[in-house]
């Protein structure tokens, strides 16, 4: 017998097919070519601020099951973000206490100890420009919420309509950190940024159609600003505009 | 129990999973956190002479049904374009007195008041040069009639056989605006430019394979018409190019 | 003896290298050969409203020479765009009465016959976001005005301070076109829009560094603006954006 | 007579072309269409926190010279980046009590009022990957300086060589921003950001050869960081990232 | 009757729907149109070193099963790529003896002559930034198996938490090559190639979003390399990066 | 009621929706409004040399029925390209006398004239790199021999074997044209035209996986071939590559 | 002393730097290190139809200069493409009998046979959309003419004006070929071929501005004509259309 | 006073402008501020087999004398590339000894011990396709051999007249690793590797015109090549594949 992964080898042993013998065999075989399919790096939430997180698209449900197995056995927080339904669903009949967010398309496996967030943490301000964007801007709210941070949504306030903006422009000036969620041209940004002193991140989205060519236009136009200080990430990265937002946040309590 | 959205919060009250005392509760924090989905713009008429539309693409039939809703709430139009079939089914099953388009693939859910269209109005052609091009010349079609103009069609009048645009220039001339839409290379906008004085929009479409890359090759060929006085949308955007001749049309009455 | 096009030829006749009866035969070889370099379009006003102008980059200083002369002969306007200082001054130097203007880098050459420009027009707003844009302003007010329309000119109005735009919305508001000239994200189309009823003719400018790609930023970005009822031309096209607000501007004229 | 800017205007005075009454009438004239070529933003310092700067290049010698002279009037700091050596030496000339940064490309004029800079401010880690870098590198730092924030720089540490890197890593932790600034492949801000809790802003520089396309390759390199926490601006956009950063150390003061 | 391919055909005979004499005349249209789907190359080994493969993506899996079919009746090795699980099926269904590597997607069917490896091979390293590019790896490493090399697999060993990747360098640094597998930004190929003087060979991979686009962003990361020794293959082409290492191990043997 | 197009109207008279008089009023609306769907070109035969063709992709069943009945009811072959199995059978099932051509996805329905071949013609080579460029090869071959050109074909002889393609050099160098069909990298093209004095005419196919860009490398690589003498159409285009030849062919009968 | 190529070394011998003896031992070592910089086809002509041409840009005249003087040596024709004035005049002061078309930028060096042109061939009709294109149309006339075709030239006859070309219609219809010349959008080519049974070769330029990114415009334009019949050739590539157009009228004699 | 890097200072001690008890202040402050603009790496040559270059290419003539009299005090070979002539000649006038190889555009700076090459190695065969690729090929040939390595030069032998490479393919394929240097559609990479065992490098060069957007035609080409075995470098990177082919080598002596 051959096995091309510790998934299948395992899987094997609990069908029958595999007897205790040969899969620690196979297993030294295994470890022997470095075939482990993931390295956890448990020590990453004590050098950037942020525990691993797993990016949940071209992996099968399989894989990340394995992955959040390993994670919760060394007590570890377990994200998985860019989920569909089907996997969603898998996963969860699988591992129990697992919480779903359908529209940021995240899953949370909690480790079994409890967070302890810190007392006093900045506001971060979360700017959607259209309802198509709000599936990237609960990505960003729900990551930015799991790490701690307490969020203003601000949802539906694109330029086409900008007094819609002005009316929130007082209460998003208070933001510790501004991120902004914008598809089409992206101006949101160009906008937000040149009536704050806050640090703005733009997330460009891949709403449009035609000529946004999959979030080009507003990654371009999130990039150009002229209005200065505004920073990007991703196309629809909302949970790196998170992370961005976290470890500034962060950074402040530490002073 | 922690909710997203306020739709998800209704249906879970419609479900009596959450009672009403519960859902006060948390429709409260909701706001609080501006979770609310979409922020009308129910000024944009008067501001810009049409009303809001709803972008179907990327939004679910849910979301959609809320906005409508809540548009129809406020006495105003609501007009969904790109919507494909099945969710223009769910939405009609769920809202009676839709209109629905299939070609243009519009939904429309006129308001309780009447539309009184103004007595004289500029014709518009709308000018396509394929067969393949008539989804999008139609979503302008609909759109330009929706707003009250009038509106001349020539389907199928590409330059492979120019005669058959020849024979309808003289009715074309008369134009207030005239919509040229093409996909492949796009010639069509600039043979129409040259030979006419009204102004012309320039609709570029998604069709063609290979080399076109899903509308580039007409939009640029349309962006760089050798005959001035093209001025150009996004690719497939009917809907934009019926804004612009509704604008152009309504500054004619307005002197 | 063998000559590639007509200007040459008649330049040997001058430096005496080719004799008149010479000259006459070679003349007639070239027109059997369709040598002429140019075709004049005399008949263009008529069809389209405009005359025929002149596109400068990548012709030679002689080749605009020779058209413009013409031109003149047939009684028609000369209009040169897109022309660098050195060959604007060696075409001045060879035709009086060229009118130079550096800022939008146009050489005209008014026919005999003075334009009566008619009683009432709509006025054309001229907005540019940024100092660094003005050639391409300016090209389109140049244009625009010579056509015979009244221009007014908002310079440096940028989303960066959107204050500044604000403060000239109401004045704004009353014209009958409106040309955004924008480089960089090119934010300002969307904002304009939102906020008017006029039709916004939207000018990319190549003004942005990096990854503004030569204005490829600004064109998707007024592509793909949220607030409908933008159109675009080519990058740097203040030409094509006057002649598409003089077309609007006659149509209303003439009903 | 006629003029397209002030500047032409005043110099047509200066050289007794024009005389002062029928300066004044085209002065009127030329605001009338509101040819002024810069609208100032005077109160963007109070708004985000940095005064307006002036990006140099498209704009000519004696454009910049006239905005500089009335941010000076208006006795605001007046700084420009993106500056030739041709076109310093001119301001220079015109303009006294300028300050050259000849490698970091920026012209500052100083306000009559001296800066005081606030106390306790948090240390800006400025890192190049390679000595291409710094041109883009010092505009960075000057203007984070310019800003008041104190500046740590490591030049020269690309991963091709991470020891060079890793030997700095103890003091780039302690820096409350990270800007990392990289051409070629630019890895060295996934390397930087996976090592480091702080906040990191990524500038992608153009330095390479071939399929660097100018910097595309590492722009796209930045966005796509699989270390969470980077944040990028525009190719060779040593400026913006340094206005982020200040942002940043701004809002931790506020606390 | 008319056909288009000898499978067609043949499986008219085999249906009854043809008779042998009807087969034979169109047999010899068929090859008088020179219409055989595929021109075995079975010379190639000799030339190349390995035997030809067969790309399995687009071609049907009748089309795959007649050209194994007649690999096999030639005495030659059999290896499909880029298969997925449903052709996989249907093949496996028609040819007994393959064997399928599903993480690989690769399908083989030996020859009926044993393989007989020689007796000493260097190593073959292959480095995987991420489990989601294991697909990619796995094929190289099957590959390169398959013709006969050892292989040691580190898998999971990105940039973003270096120190995963130092734990295995002593070991790579003995592999005769290093094939490093990474998508996003691709920075795993500097690295390695910064700290090793074996030849790297860097397999892009299209794994991340957004402006990943596909893979162009690690392509170009790694083709922009700033540490030299770096060489680069198609986006996910793990088969061609293991080619090359054949190559060069077989070369060093030859010696 | 309402109809969009003059199928929609013919099924409601078959179902029995709509009155024969009812129908009349509506077909004057729809022929007033211009909304017949297709424009035939049934002069296209005289002055090209080929008769219209319908692009399959992107148009419904429906459309390409009506399409079909109406070039028949006006005694024109029909023959649509680009189509699918499932839209073939649905055609197939409305009109009998289709011909269906699977590998080449073409189907033409005859007109009742046979087709008179001239006498005397130039064969076509026509050359597939690969297995997977069948598809596209056969749609070359199909339409020209639809149009009366005896077509040789030549499949798998790409650049990796080139003894393949030697073997078979002598006999294509008597074609009249060649038609040369590759993905990748699209090599072939320039090695056949750097061998033989016939026009060569390049197909670049969307065969080829990552940076092979559907087809982009390969029309580069044709397109900036080192061998003059070739020209390229449209990536997948075996259709206008036929059409090529043939005029060639008929060009040189007229002789 | 070392010696990268063989014309410095000759210079040296010229100079007295380096004795007959000295030169003897060079030119063998540089032989055997196969350092020659041209490897002359002077078979090509038998094997194509045309003798080798010499592709100016990025050669130094130096390079040029030594290549011409072998095929003159050989008693071939000689032809430069893509000359700037600057080398042009070092080349025909270096060799006489030069023959020099400035606006074709070709510059030819007859061999001492002349040329004996077969009696009759086709015309080749050259179409140009405007004055900015006839370098481009320029070269390939010139190539045509050299190889021996009787040419006609159609100047200025774009798209804005269709008249002017519709003027000229009936005698293109005779061509045995047709090159159409065209930058901006390239719609001339879509339009000729939809009216002609002739092959239409068409040549994007560069010519345009902004979003004609260096002619991509045309060249998608002219790849996705909607009229079939059009191949395209590169960018500028005159030369290339003239050695098509070339082919088709040569295999038109041989029958 | 105030430097911003260590040349500026140590030029203002040459000119007198700075005591040497000054210099020793704004030495130390400079170092710890981080600002020596290179960081050497004298540990490559240990770590990767090759010692560390200088890309010339956007450095300054100055700061790459800074940085050979770096590399030279620490007894260091110095290697420049793409260095352009006026660079050269700057250097050379600055530090004797230099070794400057026009062609390639390499500058050398040997180190003070002769470096002794080892008693056997592979031989590399370099093969451009056209005189206009020289320049690139040279760079890979100079330093192969400046590394070590035997090579042998085949210039000019493109596939466009094939028989040119067949000569030499016996030759070829003796080779221990073969570099192909070839622009436009970069065929020759494909054809050599389907003919030969070894492991070929390929370089794109930015030869060509039009669409071979600047050596991306050929670098696709490659990317894609249909003969396995090609991996490929930047555009013309002849140092990358030099790098890499001396790797190999290196390895194979190691066994």
């Amino acid at each position: 017998v051959s096995f091309t992964d510790v998934h299948a080898l395992l899987h094997a042993v609990q069908a029958g097919d595999l007897s205790i013998e040969e899969a620690v065999v196979c297993l030294g075989e295994l470890r022997a070519a470095g075939a482990d399919i993931a390295t956890l790096d448990t020590d990453r939430q004590r050098r950037t601020g942020q525990p691993e997180a797993i990016y949940g698209e071209g992996k099968s449900a399989d894989d990340i099951i394995l992955i959040l197995e390993r994670l919760h056995a060394a007590n570890q927080d377990g994200m998985v973000t860019r989920l569909d339904d089907d996997k969603a669903a898998r996963i969860q009949a699988a591992l129990s206490n697992c919480e779903w967010h359908p529209r940021a398309r995240i899953l949370r496996l909690p480790s079994r100890t409890p967070r302890t967030d810190r007392a006093v943490r900045g506001r971060i301000a979360i700017v959607a420009a259209g309802t198509s964007d709000l599936s990237v801007a609960e990505e960003a709210a729900v990551v930015a919420e799991t790490y701690g941070n307490p969020v203003d949504r601000y949802w539906d306030v694109g330029v086409a309509g900008i007094h819609r903006l002005m009316a929130h422009m007082p209460a998003m000036r208070e933001a510790s950190v501004i991120i902004v969620v914008a598809g089409m041209e992206g101006a949101l940004a160009s906008v937000v940024s040149g009536m704050v002193s806050a640090p703005v991140v733009a997330v460009p989205t891949s709403v449009g159609y035609g000529a946004s060519f999959g979030g080009i236009a507003a990654l371009l136009g999130m990039l150009n600003s002229c209005a200065a200080g505004v920073t990007v990430v991703n196309i629809d990265n909302g949970f790196g505009a998170a992370v961005m937002a976290d470890r500034i946040n962060r950074r402040m309590e530490d002073r």
